[in-house]
């Protein structure tokens, strides 16, 4: 199976990763997680995105805030798709980066998910993964099932309180 | 080659589509596009998406405007990758579309891009079905170096008239 | 008398939907509430809002937060009038789940309060209610007078206090 | 049946509530309409709220921009449903006129719409009006049928032109 | 001496009209304080206006969160000059209750201080019946003077703690 | 009677400050009129502030744009009450400019009108000399009853035609 | 005399460059100016940083819009003074790329100008120069007086024309 | 070697600016630090931008939150260069002072940084002293060199945690 490629730009971030590794892990789907800042060490922010095609990456995750280049200087290095997750630290609850990750000029898209989202995140690069791997796609559907019944078990505690 | 299903929710979003249906054109990739209200046509917007990935659509790019629901309410009903398209027509160039589009709740992700962006949710769509088609991924990376050939032309006619 | 519907998408938002339920029980006005999500069970959700006139429901309250579909998702399978409120949870203070409520195309109003507005979600299905009913509009009436004696006294205890 | 109030806070607002009108015209609902400043003429805007009920009306439609006040100063004097319609006029594509409009006190609730959504508020006193009337709950369900086909058929138009 | 009115909406925003009442007392302003609000007691707010000039006011503050109408509607009512304090509470730091007192219709100005500005609308009211008052002029003078010594105290002391 | 000072920070602000130089003219306010930058110009503008109560004025009106530092500019070199006009030019329909000149510092107050407000900047103006001026006073409720009778003449106009 | 760089992320950005531009001439700097994008071009936007103070640059003027990261990867690259210019383009009047660009990590810094300043950018580049240069100094001495000179005569026509 | 001065208009902001002084002493840059505002001790402020050049200082960074006028006000009285930093305390996490430190007039430029950027305005000002200084350049170069270092011991831990 593709491996995920994970970059954050600061460790700041990395509990926000670790949800996107937990959700990969339990979809049983391999990932390499680094630490490299688009601003403070840009070569090596580079050299993963121009290899990680070569080096067995079916997409890569990037997630960054302020001025949220990470996911950009990435998408600007592969034909990977890239998935950009916006974090707080800036102005305005993260709209800052929200809007420095998604607004990609013509040619370079970002697949950018919600502020902080890194469960959806994880779950996009697997829908993606998925596209050529039934079995995954499977998990998937397995997961929404679950998602459902969750949802509806609390609808019935409630249920069971106003009624009771 | 799968196919890439794209969802208007209003035909004031085609002009933005019609460059996602000529980018998907120019690389060679099958596609279907249809007018379906995640608000006014409901169940046609569902039914599409419930039958997408058995269809063999690959991924679905939806685009609307104003409280911007389409993207949400297809990627509610697959777990294929749904790319979704903020389109203007509300308020602030659009911003109020981005955050309807992109916040979705844990568990359901919409791989979003920017405001209007019709070219790059192709060329998402694109990467997304060339994580497993070689051929494909040649071509995206054709087209990035011809991109940035442009970029340098249009570099070298400018020192021309800066020098010349 | 005609019911109130309540329904919200996740269960994070109950502690506003209580103040609407205690609304409506101070009014003696009948509800049912539920927990329906529009990504996570899109089918329960649409059959509450199909179904709802039949089962003699005069109105339906509904709360989301973030991309806050699930009052546009009611709507959209129902006239009956669906009172929106917006909840914190995303971005700038609710403002974009605000704008993801009201935001509606033509067609498919929904009548909306402001961000946390639980307790005038319940006034407002009373007052709409209370277009057939002269007893609940005289309660209405009655509220009014008791929150504005409220008021009175706070001014009378504080002339006591700069005056004392 | 109960008539609907319109009223608006300047004549530059009469465009929107055309549409307004035409819409309850459509469904054969009978209304009157005025202009009655919150600012400029609060008396006159006063008197018709309080008097509302007494006069026949179901519910009152106040449209108004910039600071607008006047959906609230006619909610704070009648427990009719009122509907606000945000219009432009002010910052921000009239952001400013939708705060003002929808973030009224607790015990005062305004029913929003969207900015400029003048068909909406129409549509909206016709679903509140519509909760003791089953001819009129069964107009605006026609009405919902016959949106849905309007869109059915631009997608049956763009389907003949791709694959004709 | 002409005395100020003070007006808020309600009991929450107590706190910073103290500021308000505390910068009066200061200069030996008489003044009047009251809780009117908009929405829950019309009637009174109004009666307060329209009758401010002929009981000895000079100047109105109105303080008010949210859909900030207070201000106006007591401008509406008067031609005394009516200073806004728009107040925290509802979205975005209090730039909703901001818009919704300075975006006066022409003919009905607020002057409008900053988001919590209890100290500057008091100072405000002085330096407007400081107009025709050299003796309560003088006072803001000395006042501006001492102020700028407490500046100038504390860069004195941050000079002796970094030279020191 | 005193003089209203009026300045603007650049000659691109006229248009809006000969609506206030027509609304003085008309209630007989004498008046002076200069462009002094708080930029380009430091030394003229303070000095215009410092001098201002000495040379007979009653209050100054100042506007400007963007990063709008001449209201306040002026207001730390005087204790005249100085009411300042944000004016676009900047981002967000001038939001920008009229956070720059309603946020002063506590001690330094500027009465703020809203974004472009050149005749209410005039009425205020008014107004405040109006508070030592009943002939003036009577002015200002005359022009408010010419107000109220404008829009209650289109009101006229409207059911004349909704009726005729 | 350290030149100036100058680069652009694209050519529709080259209209505020030829201001930056025409202002460096009218002081005699030398510059070069380039079209170098971070997303289409990043290894020429790069090594122009790389190289730029061995090649006897002093500082370096970038432009972009939308996720404006021309700047901060040029910042990235070398230690010289930096000036970002945000563009219009993306959404709400170029705050999106005001934002892209100011808001850089620690240990990065990015001098950023106002959007679309153009002019700006080129006289903070020239004092910066001027910091070792007093003849340059001198030369935009001279200036900030024509400037005045040019606001002062606008006063002078103001005045003839008021009190002609 | 030039000082760099550092203005702040309150001493609310000192905290930020103990790091922009721990950094300049890291680098060996002398500097003097004051407590000036713009608008409650104007002249001061005036008076040491006015005199900086002469004695001895290559830039001035002044911080101030709110409607962020200091940095404006040095700028608008000497021609070194004038780095900004907005502060939050206003609204809106500090936009409001970015805005109003940002957006000067054409001729008058701010080198901004971000909200509460302390560290990088000192750095910014060593950058602009280095353009004349290969040694302070040097030293610049070294602290990148490690913060890429202190980036990639983070990403090595990672490593040995993930794959340990």
């Amino acid at each position: 199976m593709k491996k995920v490629g994970i970059v954050m730009g600061s460790d700041s971030d990395l509990p926000i990763l670790r949800k996107t590794m937990d959700t990969l892990k339990s979809l049983d789907i391999p990932f390499e997680c680094h630490i490299y800042s688009a601003h403070r060490t840009p070569e090596e922010a580079r050299d993963f995105a121009v290899n990680a095609r070569a080096n067995g990456f079916g997409c890569i995750i990037a997630a960054a805030g302020m001025a949220a280049h990470l996911a950009g200087a990435i998408a600007a290095n592969t034909t990977l798709p890239v998935i950009g997750i916006p974090c707080k630290g800036g102005m305005m609850d993260g709209l800052d980066a929200l809007l420095a990750t998604v607004q990609m000029p013509s040619g370079i898209p970002v697949a950018t998910v919600a502020v902080g989202g890194g469960v959806n995140a994880a779950l996009l690069a697997a829908q993606i993964i998925a596209v050529g791997d039934a079995e995954l796609a499977a998990k998937l559907d397995n997961k929404r099932k679950s998602d459902a019944e969750t949802v509806l078990k609390k609808d019935a505690a409630l249920q069971a309180e106003l009624n009771g």
